[in-house]
């Protein structure tokens, strides 16, 4: 059994990797660290546990928990993992972090977009970008997994196949993303009260959200080239769930035509056909959040608007599945060498 | 591996009995019964399962189902089954039906709260009511399972240690249950809209809803004696969901004074503490349906109110779980001699 | 014009006043009391209001204010108004008083159950408990108007007629409260988090919730003795509404039986038929929250179950309105002897 | 008092239209038609209107009602009032058609989007599209006034004053938009089922929905040329409200800089700050449609991004006021020469 920490395991995404590993045969989880609840039940936190987990929460110290586990799981606020890291403990256990600190590789870029100084930019290089699909071999052997944010996931593996095959014009790329509340944390915050966030939608972090950088620099390593892009998100009324809309221009063919259903759909064949976890739906099925909710998958599917020249790439996720805990199971089945797909056999759950 | 069919497979409790079995190590689904849907594909209908079932419906022919499989689950309209079944058939086949068809064993009760003509009154006396925590022995060795129903389950199970030990006076019970409002069914009906339910809240089947036959009886079992309660039911803006408040007058112990909690506490324990699926609540910690969501839990406790002499009880399931689907598979556990939880090692998902 | 005070305009009731007032055609709000945005501008706390009102927040002076205004309306926290009250402020000022300061008559009962000392004892006879369909006309005169609560006014309203006619055995009744989240204030606290409250359903403050006694003096006074009730609210994932089930048993008449429909329909018309903000709902069709939202109306109905001798007794309102706001403008509007329904002519959104 | 008839009175956007007028001081609705409920009480059908409506619903005899009302609101599906129309009934009475029989200008178009054949084409001319803020003169004198779609009234208004002042490139807008359910009408359909839609979203029509070339033919004119848009509507879980987050390509100033903010903000002020209902946000606070519920406002703020060269716009109004039936009632006050905000001067509710 691979043993497992927890470093941040009362957070919506902590406790999301709770219920993941309790159905993961190879993995146990011996510590649950929450800095805001030392010494009390787990139970008592996430009621959905109770008589599930027995254990107690224990403080963040990552020092002592190397000591004592295979890989630890940091789902902690930004700048947390890159204070407190050291090549020591990089010896001793493998990391998978859901937080931002390793995922650019660019620490100016990074420190201009998160307000923050980066504490251990050495480990930067080697950190490899945890996303599955495009990075799996390089994940396979890392001691240090960046997992990348729930929109990033969303965002760029939807549009992924067509900017590797340069189908489209990676610099007309806009994205136009809807996610659930649980995204925004457990944070006590007025904003994201019930009865602020209930019957009401707004876009926010308008062309500064600190996704954005993220997803230029992975398409922009499809693309061969620095992009920018914009990236728009917007609270919806739901727990969980990212759809997110793309529009691109599509590059005309030779003939000066643009690409069909046909090719385009062969294209996303060429790279998802597969993978067990993204679906490309039928003709003119679109993604919608509630056929992926509680599982891993991504739904992806598009649509060509020969008037404008332009394509609709649509994409939908659960956040805390796909963009967050499920994304870190998978990656530690990597590392370890098992079953991707242990543990994350999920059926969606509708209604 | 046991060879199920399904008749009314594309219902919500349907998709759930599918979503369910997909985990379930022993049992492999033979037939997506649907007369909605037939020849479509089942993931066209319930696109959580694209990539996951590849099968087409079929029409609901029993008799040549009864050939194919080991065990039938009817989700179907009340007087389906009783219209269909015959002697034959269940020496065939186990079958666990979904609707109220069996439950009941007062075909004029059945009658009068159905307004159907009970098609098959012969098999009402053999069928074994499937609330399994109480019925497990019986179950075992049927060949007919009436699957009991979602606010059933839920308000039996919260009430019954005190019913059946006789801390409370079984007339005096009043159930007020609130239920998400995929127990209205997946027909397009203008009060299940998205804009008539959203933001409402509503009882509704006033003194007249057909799961009170169901519960007085399993009640008055209990009691030893014939029962009437008061049970109102409300839709209530969620998908899935049933909490149970209950009502009742605590009979005053021999020296006068009521019951203490501990008492109370013991009465419970006594009935639930080796039942993996019932979930005795710490004191003071309330049932809330989300923590149950998802899983084949029931979450129950208690609240001795001195002032008026009367206890509080309150429950909570998800009612496509264990006030159908889940259910459902422990039963099919129990006939085949399974574990009883295979296929529900279902950890609630929150939020 | 009268010239209005808020104290506490920055909560949801506060809100809600302003809302109302803006219609009002011989009212206008002269302060927005806001203790934590004092100097921020109302409509950038409340964007809703933007180009609407103007005004920036003040402190809550209630001395100051006494000088400048007819009448003051607190919005506050319980104990605000009882700490700064004096007779030479209720010289110069009509109050409206939100909170549960002056609702009950018993100093010690309100001590026990708010947790609190009472700070200014001596108001207490002299306030008029504003229920306005039983109390009109001593709240003309009152310089003091004690605002009832949400939960109390749809409890009382919907139980007062059979109470007051001796028809149900006041101490059998059974209250089970369903209310939106908006009654839970604007604080920043976890559980009003949306991800905590939706897709969920919960019991809270079982036999102890602060609205009872308030229930049981007013349904006292109307019974002409001491009752004791059960009264249970549950928090329901929508913004506004409280929907009161309650239940009693029914006395029988002196031939033995249950008074009929039409007995118990002429005991609520007789109370309600004239007044403008009670709908007595035609038969069979129950209250729903959705059909009074943004409205001072209260609906009410109810159903008699003979099997169990008891009633069942329905009751919706918008807890913001005629629970808090709307209320506190049609006490306004008999204090100053206007139109009672002066702005409140709300006809209900829907959906 | 100007004698109303309606049309289609109990859809979503019907029944907007009766709330409404009961507040508005000099129109009087006279006909409640409505083909699937016809001799049925108002108030059964529209609960709310308990005590408020007392009339039963008609049949849609146009040639009827036009003897009796001065202005006739057709809340219908399209087709019916160009079915219907005749120049004998425009000569006796206004109309206001919030279908889109009468929106766009070339009939072949109607005909390819809508694929329907226009019965009275010979009208279209004549017919002025009642977007109040843009067409204002020309309504006042009309007999027939198309009355704009949900979608395009907010998309059209975020982005005209730019696209009229030359400041970005109409071929670049993309249109995503987010709307409430209600939009999808009462009808008892599948996917607008409470358990679809909660907890869910999705885009739909994507590339085909029939606002587009509404939205074409209007930002059109503003641009004084042909101009091809996407627009990608979603549905999201909530009542009421439609968000559009636009997106296009600013031109850059001769000096080779974008506008500043100073300077977008100046020309939406030019065209809104005398317009009573279009609210320009202040910086960087976006457009929420809570902030708008139950108003016939459009809150419209944007966004310049350097980095990409684009500004993000972005409007949000309720669909069934502004939407639909507020903006059909300030289309009628400017028919007969009231003040525009008559019956309309309705503050946003929050929550």
């Amino acid at each position: 059994m691979i043993k497992v920490g927890i470093i941040g395991a009362t957070g919506y995404a902590g406790n999301e990797l709770v219920r993941l590993l309790m159905g993961h045969k190879e993995a146990e989880i011996k510590w649950y660290g929450s800095r805001s609840y030392v010494e009390q039940k787990y139970a008592s936190v996430y009621q959905n546990m109770f008589e599930i987990v027995e254990d107690t929460c224990l403080d963040d110290n990552i020092e002592a928990l190397a000591e004592q586990v295979d890989v630890i799981f940091t789902a902690t606020p930004q700048g947390y993992l890159a204070g407190v890291l050291t090549e020591e403990i990089l010896n001793k256990v493998k990391i998978v972090d859901l937080s931002a600190d390793f995922r650019i590789k660019d620490v100016s870029v990074y420190e201009e977009w998160y307000k923050l100084e980066h504490k251990s930019p050495q480990f930067i290089e080697e950190a490899v970008y945890g996303l599955c699909e495009i990075n799996r071999e390089k994940v396979k052997g890392a001691r240090l997994v960046a997992n990348p944010g729930c929109y990033t996931t969303c965002s760029i593996l939807t549009a992924y196949p067509l900017v590797k095959e340069g189908l489209i014009d990676p610099n007309s790329i806009i994205i136009d993303a809807k996610s659930g509340t649980s995204g925004a944390g457990r944070g006590a915050k007025l904003p994201n009260l019930f009865c602020e966030v209930n019957e009401n939608m707004k876009a926010y972090g308008v062309a500064s959200h600190r996704h954005t950088p993220e997803i230029e620099e992975q398409l922009g390593y499809a693309a061969g080239q620095e992009i920018f892009v914009n990236f728009t998100p917007h609270l919806v009324p739901m727990n969980r769930g990212i759809l997110a809309t793309e529009y691109a221009t599509l590059y005309r063919k030779e003939d000066g035509t643009y690409p069909t259903y046909e090719e385009v759909k062969a294209v996303y064949d060429k790279y998802y056909k597969n993978e067990k976890f993204v679906r490309v739906l039928d003709k003119d099925v679109y993604p919608e959040t509630k056929w992926v909710e509680g599982s891993n998958y991504v739904d992806v599917n598009f649509k060509i608007d020969s008037r404008t020249g332009r394509i609709i790439m649509m994409g939908a996720i659960d956040n805390l599945v796909k963009g967050a805990a499920g994304q870190a199971v998978q990656n530690m089945n990597l590392l370890f060498g098992l079953d991707e797909a242990e543990g994350l056999k999920l059926v969606p759950m509708f209604p």
